[in-house]
């Protein structure tokens, strides 16, 4: 049976990253495969979306983008990675051995670590898709330039959609924070500082209906009047409204999933419940979910790969 | 009842200090304690022993104080962290409230978290407690420069007892790494380096049983002869045969421990099973205790205290 690698990553966001890295401190041959899909994102993973980070302990403030770029380069500070820009299209377990099939090529290895993370939750009402990029979009950090001195709204009401309040908030006049809940349930030092802020504005207990244009978004109907009327004017829609696993590869390795499909783990060891086959970072099921915990996932689901081989040998 | 602190952490090395920021990000007015004592190690904990730390995702390579310090810093840039340098004595439960008794003054908080880390084991065989300080020291890093050009031990076959080896080899013109096992258990990486290294030598399969000397240590016996002899001339003895849990504070409270005194943790929330107790790092029970996997369980602990603590308001 061929081994190419000892230890195959399917995916490169920090959480991967950093797996790798530990892998090759511990001696393991690794590929650290990221996708490569215009739509997907890059090697740095979904932090490299957020403006800034504030809470990866030893790194005071910095970019989501500078902390992805301070973790590859430490993985690939290692020979024994290997890095490669590929999308996984299906994986087969053949006795003790994996092989993963990409767009590109297909790739052998002994252990398999999911360090998908997750994709955005799409919001699903009338309008919604008409609209999708031409006003209705899902990255603030990407996107929010191009709503400069436009009134817009974020969807959402978790930490994420207040940490994207104040990044839209640097570039459009006016942003409407529509939740559905009753007090938005973000970091107290993000809830304080959206409250604070003169450009944001909290609108709770209110649901988009729909989302209405011509060429793109000019209003979006509310199912409570706000101020006097259920349609509210403005040109984009940010869409915070969570994330969904991306664990589907797994299912057909029989790895065990949870309600919200997010992957069973150990939280000792990062193992699922199948031998060779580990998880970490958001595409698992830790309800607290930060890239410190999922860096630190990475990097036991390394040792974890490491023990096992070793037995083996 | 008296709350001053949301969260008290018992414990200021890098895991208590992560737990601090994570806290005070949280909104919870948060003290972190060190101990004082002479005898014990400052804010920053047991990693300001390591000379160099090449597996904090992030920082390619840093010493362990180096990484202590820019968390320290991290903690210290938030208002709501006090770092008070007491050595807790005992810790009562009132109702839904804690007391934490130092040698300095008493606290009073809804929350605790042990990170109180461990301590080195000592090795107990004759000589041993007579000659330290003397020629037998437990902190690489600390005391290496004092055997300049000497010839001298480490005890222990663990990663810890590998980097000790390296360390003290920078200085001692020769260093005997004499290991109970068949093979010495660092990392792969680590290991390479011992065997590469022209003045280490590695005696495997054999125990030191006796530390001998006038003033200081002149020499040790060993239960197998090496190079045809049961005795090694020697100046220093460095002991690297493990830590013990510091768990004892623990105990009174009805905290469950495991065989090993370690804390028993929930490794998704870092609960223990008395509410309102956390535990965090490597007084826990986690088998791969490293710097970055207490750091997530430290940011996890003020998350679940936060959570806790809202739910009660």
């Amino acid at each position: 049976m061929r081994d190419d690698y000892d230890f195959i990553i399917i995916g490169a966001g920090v959480t991967g990253l950093s797996a790798a890295m530990y892998a090759a401190r511990l001696g393991l041959k690794t590929l650290c495969l990221g996708a490569t899909s215009s739509s997907e994102l890059p090697v740095g993973g979904v932090i490299t979306t957020t403006n800034i980070v504030e809470n990866y302990p030893g790194f005071i403030r910095l970019t989501g983008t500078e902390l992805a770029e301070a973790i590859e380069k430490h993985a690939r500070s290692y020979d024994l990675v290997t890095i490669i820009k590929d999308k996984v299209q299906a994986i087969m377990r053949k006795g003790m051995h994996f092989t993963v099939q990409g767009k590109k090529e297909t790739y052998f290895c002994k252990t398999v670590l999911f360090a998908t993370g997750t994709k955005w939750k799409q919001l699903e009402i009338p309008g919604s898709k008409e609209f999708e990029n031409r006003g209705v979009v899902y990255c603030a950090l990407c996107d929010a330039p191009l709503f400069k001195n436009k009134v817009v709204c974020v969807v959402g009401g978790s930490d994420s959609a207040a940490k994207d309040a104040l990044v839209v908030a640097e570039h459009a006049s006016k942003v409407y924070l529509i939740y559905r809940g009753k007090e938005i349930r973000s970091e107290p030092i993000n809830t304080a500082r959206v409250k604070a802020h003169p450009r944001i504005e909290i609108i709770t207990e209110t649901n988009l209906t729909a989302i209405n244009g011509e060429k793109s978004v000019s209003n979006v109907f509310l199912d409570k009047p706000y101020q006097g009327s259920k349609t509210l004017a403005l040109q984009g829609v940010f869409v915070a409204i969570g994330h969904v696993a991306l664990s589907d590869l797994a299912v057909p390795l029989g790895v065990a999933l949870n309600a919200k499909k997010e992957i069973i783990i150990n939280h000792k060891t990062s193992e699922t419940n199948v031998q060779g086959v580990y998880a970490a970072g958001d595409v698992g099921d830790k309800p607290f979910k930060q890239a410190i915990t999922g860096v630190s996932e990475g990097c036991t689901a390394a040792w974890s790969a490491y023990e096992y081989i070793s037995k083996q040998r």
